[in-house]
């Protein structure tokens, strides 16, 4: 999901005159930059110097809102323009820390040798103590071999490197989780397979991240069966969880009731298939599902799936509908049915606006800008490590994914996902069908 | 080296009359055991609480010491004994964590999507940039196969991640090193090297742990050739780096010329081959080998070195000599040589007592408690990484050697590991050749 995704920060000042910030703040806007957070750096006597994060979909539309600034005169001045995204990245993200001192000697004969080999010699006799005495158990794989980053498609896995530290991060701090980024330097899937297999025991969990379909779906079935840890390919399962999240939401809001609705998936990818298994898991009427590819509409009606041949007839049949095709304006205002549930979810442009999808008779309607799949997968794996399951499975994330709903306020798609509330409810809400089963 | 290694803290309550704490400590020390930190937990009118760490070899000698304590009577009583090591593992020592705040809806979007996209882009651009815009290049696989954990044998990876995590954490404290434990669950040398490549991306160095002879030497060797980042086997060459440091030290002590002396290595496994390695890559006259296998006496010829064909001969011949048997009491008194310097290293019992040596007429002996790998990995990856050094040299390592004998206290063998300032230095000094060479 590639989205406005240069982020500046600009030091602009602005003569003390009320009017000002608006003029600047409307200049931005209508050179087509979204505006984050504006802080305020200095306030002087006659002028006030402030720092606007400002968002831009590439580095034409950020010259645009440069010139525009610079060409507002009344004293306006533009300081400064500093990547605040890559001066994060300095150093990388992330770093294995050790949870304990090791000020004195002791401390050292006791995290270290000769200390730690009675600790060995325990696990030795007794194998699942190792859930207790190592980190194993917290810790989370997260494997890519680079070939489906975010929006990007197939840059290698160091290039990747990013957005896995990224995750590493959010595990940390959503719920505790030690993430460790695995770059798997092919794009065999039997090797890919061979690869984490041979590392596995190293980990309590795998978290299958960017890979591209459809190997991803050999390589998550493979790992699933051969290890006896859970394994969750993110951009599918992840994904579905917090879109099925959104549209419990979303029917709650319509009023209408989604375990007797038909749902319609258009975009039969690695994603758009994780999602018509999870509605069929979470017990919906039917699911119908359209693409242009004739091993994707295979692999659904596997599942249990219905195939639509067109768009057309998929807009007709299904009272819910979620699109996940990449294409900008695939959905048609007349394509749309009174009453029905849409969620245009690529990015950065949806497949219809839903201005006007509500206009041409929806009865909800949104795009995928807030749904984000950091709101499922910190917790997800927090849950599945606390009951020391083996697996995920789709019982345990559709309770992830009413988990989810249940903290979303009305009138809101999803929840804020900086609400701590939210990580530790899915979490419970895993653990407990973890344990039940 | 297994020492000592069975600690517990027991807590005694000892009557306030003179004489009370060393009855006390007679005791536990005549019963076999170390005493370590004792810390003074309460005291009261008539008593004093107290903690006393106690390191003993087996669980026979334990219960030999809370037998003696027990026995006292005059008002001392054992209260509780508890294992202060399992419960410092519990949960295990590291964690991997973000370096960032993630407290805002900018800050998620800084770390994670959409903002983390234009890092991943730019190191598509140019690759290098991966070094500072990851924690690529701060992060060291600490990679083992189980078959050499401590001096515990092959019981395999999971049971040895409680080293690894020791490693890890000793990193983090001691070089800011981020350490990924990685357990890697075959000895074929082909599947372990296969394996390493195919994540060594995500990577700045590799540091191998615990893998046992011969099949270490082929992993080592292949690694290093094929891959671009630093491959180092601790349990070789850091050992070698700390010997040869604690040989610089005694022979400053003993007024011996090292480079002057012929060296002698009994023993010739992993360690003791890279041990003559390191002497040799030092510049000492000769270096010398005994061992029983044939095949590790053609490695020692291959790298240059000379065999003798009995310990006899090679304590005549050498001036310094070095054992890595394992083999208490292996060399006489009677083999001494006068002016001799003897480091017996193997624990917890040396081949020969330092004592029996100088009474011999030993210009100087040592054995290994002292002898510890934490005095070297953790500035020698610091050194290599900040250098962004492809490999490890010998020239480097003897750089480490060089600089701990420089912090080295006179009188002593090698410096405290607690020092901050012995990891700096050899980092400094690693670093230094790195970028020379």
């Amino acid at each position: 999901m590639v989205d406005k995704n240069i982020i500046r920060a600009l030091m602009v000042e602005t003569p003390s005159i009320p009017g000002n910030l608006g003029r600047l703040a409307t200049a931005i806007g209508m050179a087509g930059a979204d505006i984050g957070e504006i802080e305020t750096d200095q306030v002087g006597p006659t002028s006030t110097m402030r720092k606007f994060t400002v968002h831009c979909e590439d580095d034409d539309q950020l010259k645009d809102v440069l010139k525009a600034i610079e060409e507002l005169g009344g004293g306006i001045r533009l300081h400064a323009v500093s990547d605040d995204v890559l001066r994060a990245h300095e150093g990388g993200k992330i770093q294995m820390k050790s949870r304990l001192d090791v000020r004195s000697l002791s401390d050292l004969r006791r995290v270290y040798t000769p200390g730690v080999a009675d600790v060995c010699r325990l696990i030795q006799r007794e194998p699942q103590k190792a859930q207790i005495y190592t980190s194993i158990g917290n810790t989370v794989a997260i494997v890519t071999d680079g070939t489906a980053i975010l929006g990007l498609g197939d840059i290698g896995p160091v290039p990747g490197m990013p957005v896995m530290e990224g995750k590493a991060a959010l595990f940390d701090r959503f719920a505790g989780v030690s993430g460790v980024p695995i770059l798997v330097d092919t794009k065999n899937p039997d090797e890919i397979i061979q690869t984490v297999k041979h590392i596995s025991s190293g980990f309590g969990g795998i978290l299958l991240e960017d890979i591209g379909s459809p190997h991803c779906f050999e390589v998550e079935e493979r790992l699933k069966n051969d290890l006896q840890i859970p394994v969750m390919h993110d951009d599918q399962h992840g994904t579905a969880v917090v879109t099925l999240a959104a549209v419990i939401s979303a029917c709650k809001s319509a009023g209408v009731d989604l375990k007797d609705a038909e749902v319609g998936q258009i975009g039969l990818g690695a994603a758009g298939l994780a999602i018509c298994r999870m509605f069929m898991a979470y017990g919906v009427k039917e699911v119908y599902g359209a693409d242009k590819s004739d091993m994707a509409k295979e692999r659904l009606i596997g599942y249990g799936g219905h195939v639509c041949d067109s768009l057309d007839e998929l807009m007709e049949t299904c009272d819910i509908v979620i699109a996940t095709t990449g294409v900008p304006g695939l959905i048609k205002p007349e394509q749309v049915r009174k009453g029905q549930v849409l969620l245009a979810l690529s990015n950065p442009k949806p497949e219809i606006e839903p201005e006007e999808a509500l206009k041409a008779g929806a009865a909800y309607a949104a795009d995928g800008r807030s749904v984000n799949n950091v709101l499922g997968f910190p917790g997800i794996f927090r849950g599945v490590l606390n009951a020391r399951s083996g697996q995920i499975t789709h019982p345990m994330l559709v309770g992830a994914a009413e988990a989810i709903a249940g903290c979303t306020k009305p009138g809101e798609l999803v929840p804020h996902p900086l609400n701590p509330l939210v990580h530790e409810e899915v979490a419970q809400a895993v653990e407990a069908v973890a344990i039940r089963s």
